[in-house]
């Protein structure tokens, strides 16, 4: 079944670490939308620099088969996370309700 | 200084509690969208179950000052949470990467 996924992650940020977490989240975006399916992303900063995310990325995907195809490749191509304390929950969505 | 702003409220659900939380979420919404600065809103759903948070609640406001005002209002008129086990961790965001 091929039907649109939302990708949302976020991020907890360490204190300090905001520049560096942007500049990753930046170098997996341009590997993401090389890949096929990928439709749209955001990358949301918190107004608050004390919100428990301050990094939420929300991603519009063609399919879940596209995007885990695209995560997987992009695992082994880029490596894992170098930032020290950073870390992400991501998991596909749909909306249900508006 | 006003400027369109993006609530993202990522919501831990009990097991067993969805559609209870569902129930709640439209209360919250039917109210918020009667506010001033009300922009639209959409409620996610994780694809799995076992997601960190199964319901995520992205929402588009007029302004920082609109979204509080409402949010004040609402906790007065609907009282606190009575799904028990049913957590949010609401913060106001603003699209910095595409």
């Amino acid at each position: 079944m091929s039907e649109a996924v939302i990708l949302i992650n976020p991020f907890t940020v360490p204190a300090g670490k905001l520049e560096q977490a942007i500049a990753y989240w930046e170098r997996h975006r341009d590997f993401m939308q090389q890949q096929p399916g990928y439709l749209s992303t955001a990358l949301h900063r918190s107004l608050r620099p004390d919100a428990t995310f301050e990094l939420i990325n929300v991603a519009n995907w063609a399919s879940e088969e596209a995007f885990y195809q695209a995560a997987a490749k992009m695992r082994a191509a880029l490596g894992p996370c170098e930032v020290e304390g950073l870390s992400g929950d991501p998991a596909l969505y749909r909306i249900i309700r508006t």
